[in-house]
């Protein structure tokens, strides 16, 4: 292509403003829970969309939306696709940008007339944010073969609804025949989440996959005393210990790429009274990274660092590894077609990898699968203030167009 | 005295035991708690044991009970006591050695027909843990001026029960006549509560004074973020921050002298979630020192520390310096009486400051005040498994004899 495609951004910026009254807070986010009244008229203004572009919106046994474009083959489509759930006061990009990205796409190819060679269609996953029904991600895991409809369907929210009788009652309930696979590939728009982009001054990034995370629960015990009378040199004060630990877990981080990242969370000190040594500290210990042997090491160091600071300070130390989620790499040749795209386009890309989960996750399972980022501001995100310009917007839309259009062929 | 007068320790030891089957627990350590029907038969026990001493016991509007041993002049009693109350699931000691010490040094006299220049009395403070009517020491506060009698009446439990109340329930409501000043001196016997005399092998030591405390509240405000996609060096995460801040606090108290301490006993995060970098943490910052100028050295340092980790990891932080209670150093002349005794004893006595409150602190505002302190086994006290050794409980109480004959001329 010689000239590529381009999006109408005045449209996408007029469908995300559209999408986002509905459900909207007084503070500019958005409020829009899975399978809530706001998830259904966002649905049905969806729907209309669709059917206004020609198409006509199919909904499976968990809800997930899709419509096809056809291509010249009748062959597994090309899909495009995120959620327009959110979490509670949330931001109006989150999620939204890749399926009004992807409506935006179907549009455009209409405007032109243009015919792919294979379909190109849009997906809107269910309950991507599991804030309503735990865990997150919940359909696009049913399409991937990661959780039974069945579990899904007896999730239930903090009002003890259940997930299958609040997709009946928005009118959503579909069948399992209506699941958007196979498919070519599977590529999903969405804001970065993180500052990345934005200390790299890029509009946009090629993701190369979501890390892995590692979940550990660290456990210190030294002695609970008095505040007054233990001398410095005789306490085994297990806050102190837990302090050099989170210190060095940082350094684990910090010492090994630009990428690894280490979170200490979540902490809990006993007894946690002012005039008391505390006898135990409890705290969590995240670790991320895109390549499974390095994640291993970090747990490694974490042994270590632990052994050391138990030594020193004659405490006693636990870690519990409680959760892993397995790096996933996306596809090389999807993300040659955003790069592709950017070339064409002339649009500078970073190349980063996605630090949270995404529906992309579960997809790269079962079809070639990647994601293209658009920088946010700040790197907020499920937040109110979530925000990414309008130009960065039309950037993501125009390298979503024409990845798409050069993996359907 | 050539040959210094010795209490009869079985004595002792058997007036020790008995006290500690009034609300023992099965773990062997006692509940006795203010003003409960157990204190009641503890100061009823008492009684008897005065009167069996050939002393009427007193006691005065806040329950304080008093006993006078006169002397060969009516001038003001040198005081010797403590408490019988106890925290829940507290030890046999704590208190109740200063009370029985007493005992026992009048009940020598007795034995031997010493009769001293001034009166020798026992004093037995009502409240002085403060675990049931918060704050401690409030009826050796009422005696020294610190409360009034109506502020600690008022005083309620967290069934709602009123201290004027239980103490009339009781029987121990008695006149503000019978409080038991002037004295000449007060001195007061109890277990260490620390592990420095362990540490430094000696049986008892003379108490130089009770330290002062300052106590600060430290919160750090960063940015919270997910903890997936924020780079390390582009985060604002108040826990490490906070660590570092913690550690920081360590060091002041440890390159300062062996008796300086700083705690951090009491720490929360927020919003505390295994995947959220901690926004921000607030945590105690306790010291202690008896000298009131290298107290006020540690807040500076406190302050410098905080600033500088505030500039080096962009987070914002405020110190709320909330509660000081100034070093409280014991008169000259009741530390050498109990030197004096040691010598003579053969008693190798260590010297030490107090980092806990006693009532001895009160009393120090109306009269020359001294405490011997007793080893403690592991330095563990208000808990069951506390424990001083037989021998160290005589050394104490032999102390305590001579110093308090010493000071009675």
């Amino acid at each position: 292509m010689n000239q590529p495609l381009t999006v109408n951004a005045d449209r996408l910026h007029a469908s995300l403003a559209d999408l986002a009254r509905i459900g909207a807070t007084p503070a500019g986010g958005v409020t829009r829970l899975a399978l809530s009244d706001e998830d259904r008229q966002a649905r049905d203004l969806l729907g209309t969309w669709l059917r206004d572009a020609g198409l006509e919106p199919k909904f499976d046994d968990v809800g997930n939306i899709s419509a096809i474009r056809p291509g010249r083959e009748s062959g597994p489509p090309v899909l495009l696709g995120s959620h327009i759930d959110t979490v509670v006061r949330g931001g109006r990009y989150d999620g939204a940008l890749g399926v009004l990205g992807a409506l935006e796409v179907i549009r455009t190819l209409n405007d032109h007339g243009v015919e792919t060679r294979l379909p190109i269609g849009l997906v809107n996953w269910t309950n991507e944010e599991g804030v309503r029904f735990e865990p997150a991600m919940t359909c696009s895991g049913v399409v991937s073969g990661r959780f039974t409809p069945e579990y899904v369907g007896e999730r239930t929210d903090r009002a003890g609804l259940r997930f299958a009788a609040e997709l009946a009652r928005i009118g959503y309930q579909g069948d399992a025949a209506n699941r958007p696979l196979p498919a070519t590939a599977y590529l999903e728009l969405h804001i970065e989440q993180g500052p990345v982009l934005e200390s790299q001054n890029l509009p946009a990034g090629v993701v190369g996959g979501i890390v892995g995370i590692t979940w550990n629960e660290v456990t210190i015990t030294g002695q609970a005393d008095h505040a007054g009378p233990s001398p410095m040199h005789l306490r085994r004060d297990a806050l102190t210990a837990a302090a050099e630990v989170i210190l060095g877990i940082e350094q684990i981080a910090k010492r090994r790429d630009e990428t690894a990242v280490a979170t200490v969370g979540r902490i809990a000190a006993q007894p946690n009274v002012i005039n008391t040594i505390p006898g135990q500290v409890t705290f969590s210990a995240d670790f991320r990274h895109s390549d499974p042997a390095v994640l291993e090491q970090q747990v490694q160091s974490l042994h270590q660092v632990v052994a050391e600071v138990s030594a020193t300070r004659s405490v006693e130390a636990t870690i519990e590894r409680f959760w892993t989620s397995e790096p996933t790499p996306f596809d090389t040749r999807v993300q040659d077609a955003i790069r592709l795209a950017a070339a064409a386009l002339g649009i500078s890309t970073g190349e980063l990898w996605s630090g949270a989960g995404h529906d992309a996750k579960y997809l790269a399972d079962v079809c070639p699968t990647g994601m293209i980022f658009v920088r946010s501001q700040g790197g907020l995100s499920h937040c109110e203030a979530e925000f990414s310009a309008p130009t960065d917007i039309e950037a993501g839309a125009n390298l979503l167009l024409n990845a798409a259009v050069t993996l359907a062929g």
